[in-house]
């Protein structure tokens, strides 16, 4: 009822607290003289309960209100939650927002955004994480995409009602997504998507999942906006750096900087950020150790001072090195174990020309 | 004299406080017979200091000291600092290193990294930075052209001697860099740039430098190493980010996630992280704003409402924002001042279709 005479996010809402008493306060609202409300008695008297209860059920819809069991307890982090949820698709969305990541970005975007928006989603999918997103074209088709190929839980919010694809070129992607995971939408059915409800609904994304990763943004971006909405409900916030000189990652690389956004690089980083306090430690990063970088101080000294091309005595590395007979004898007789230098019969040394 | 005995960053210098009285150190290790100095008595008898200073004349190099006027006080806060610099060009080491940022990276770059990395120069030096760094292919060369090409000073620290072009390939750039600038080393003239030296060559760029920025490197780059030295020593660190999918990005990226650090993007940022406190503050990001952005919240909602192609009346409106008849008017009236909102002789509206 609410959802349909009221905007998303208008003040009055939470001055009436709508959310305590929805009824009750419609009564008083209905009845009263308060010009501040002429603006919800105006489309009160299209509203039919019963009629929207009847196109949600024709249109495949099922309506949530906080307080279902099926209801997403993080979006009452917000300070104005929706009032309620128009869901299509089969995925519990209680279940789905417990272990979820938001993936957003500019709808302009680089093969390089789409890339690494996609490679994201295919990875938080195979660790369990249900991908978030609001199904614009650019980043968010690529993380639904991504959540998607690796047969992950995905969810579309969107600006306009649940039963209005928008954008209408992802209207496949969207009829996809609703077939396992679920399309949602706090605007009733037919809604038409506006500006100021783009920018409400991004609240909605961050609320939803456990944490938000922006891919690619220029200065402006509407996914800057989702980021913002979930640091101030203390939600962990990622942000993909990219090259300086691209205009689509000022905004991710800005927040970085500003101290908005953690930088992630890859899935493993994301899940650390987002997941189970310790369960979803990102690995360490596994570098090839290289056998000269175990070498001591000495030993690295004497196997920089041995020529490859020609043998030279003790007294030369001695020089060379600048240490004495017994360092060099002992870092040789080292390096000599690990295959790194030559002995010849006439008690002259080169370096190894073939190394372990 | 120790410069010529003793390797750079031997434990047993600080062992020996050789800063303190070298002269008298020196003399008490010649004639002593402690086996740990038996390294330093193995060169020492190949020394002529007369003959030192005449090779540094004939070869156009001065040597210089702690202590000097043109001494770099910055040196000193290292814990084993250099004994004794070469240094061939006219720039004052000390003056220039007051206003000085190291530019460093990969030899391995992208043509993305050794653009930033002149880009960086460039601006720097436009701002009376000079630019600190190896003399190395890749980002190194890229930085201290950007400086000479910007009619700036730069500074090449070398692992070998200063009078030994190295890498040979960037001869002609160090000989440029020597005609306005300086090339430097700890090394006497003819020494050898051995690995070890290499490692402690980066901490001669780190101190002599207000701050060091990392423009690519790879997950074992040895700029690494230069930005720790610098981090060690409290200098300001800044790292350009990369594309996550870029190999040499992985070691900026990761010091950034690390927070070894700060994101720079720009020659702007740079100044601020390495500059005078408060006087090289980047400025504000330019950000042309638009007329909508300005727009009060019931002002977006009915501009929204508002269609392009045909004209609405305001009762259409009200249903359509979700406002009462005097909010409606409120707004359209500012619309119309600002030229966004097209009002009709019958009372009815459209959105304006040549904004201004």
């Amino acid at each position: 009822m609410w959802a349909r005479i009221a905007e998303p996010g208008d003040r009055r809402l939470r001055d009436l607290d709508v959310w305590s008493d929805p009824l009750g306060t419609l009564r008083r609202v209905a009845g009263g003289d308060d010009p501040e409300h002429d603006r919800f008695r105006v489309r009160l008297r299209d509203v039919d309960i019963d009629h929207e209860m009847h196109i949600a059920r024709r249109l495949g819809l099922r309506i949530l209100v906080p307080g279902d069991a099926e209801w997403p307890g993080g979006l009452d982090d917000l300070a104005d939650p929706p009032i309620c949820l128009w869901v299509r698709g089969p995925a519990s969305l209680a279940a789905v927002a417990g272990r979820s990541v938001a993936i957003v970005g500019s709808r302009a975007s680089t093969s390089y955004g789409r890339h690494v928006a996609g490679e994201l989603a295919v990875g938080l999918a195979e660790k369990g994480f249900a991908v978030v997103s609001g199904a614009a074209i650019g980043i968010d088709a690529a993380a639904h995409d991504g959540a998607l190929v690796a047969g992950g839980t995905t969810v579309a919010v969107l600006a306009g009602g649940a039963d209005r694809p928008y954008p209408m070129s992802n209207a496949a992607l969207i009829d996809r997504i609703a077939e396992t995971g679920a399309v949602i939408s706090e605007m009733p059915p037919a809604s038409a998507p506006t500006k100021p409800r783009f920018l409400a609904r991004n609240r909605i994304i961050a609320a939803l999942a456990g944490g938000t990763v922006v891919v690619e943004a220029g200065w402006r971006s509407g996914a800057l906006s989702t980021a913002r909405a979930a640091e101030r409900i203390l939600r962990p916030v990622g942000s993909v750096p990219g090259p300086v000189t691209s205009a689509l990652s000022a905004g991710t690389n800005e927040a970085i900087r500003s101290g908005l956004a953690t930088c992630v690089t890859d899935a493993d980083e994301v899940a650390e950020l987002v997941g189970r306090m310790g369960a979803d430690l990102a690995p360490p990063r596994q570098v090839l150790p290289l056998v000269t970088d175990e070498l001591e101080d000495d030993e690295q000294r004497v196997l920089s001072a041995l020529p490859v091309r020609r043998r030279v005595g003790v007294d030369n590395i001695c020089r060379a090195a600048g240490l004495s007979a017994r360092e060099v004898s002992r870092a040789l007789g080292k390096l000599a174990l690990l295959g790194l230098a030559d002995p010849g019969v006439d008690g002259t040394w080169r370096r190894s020309t073939t190394p372990p």
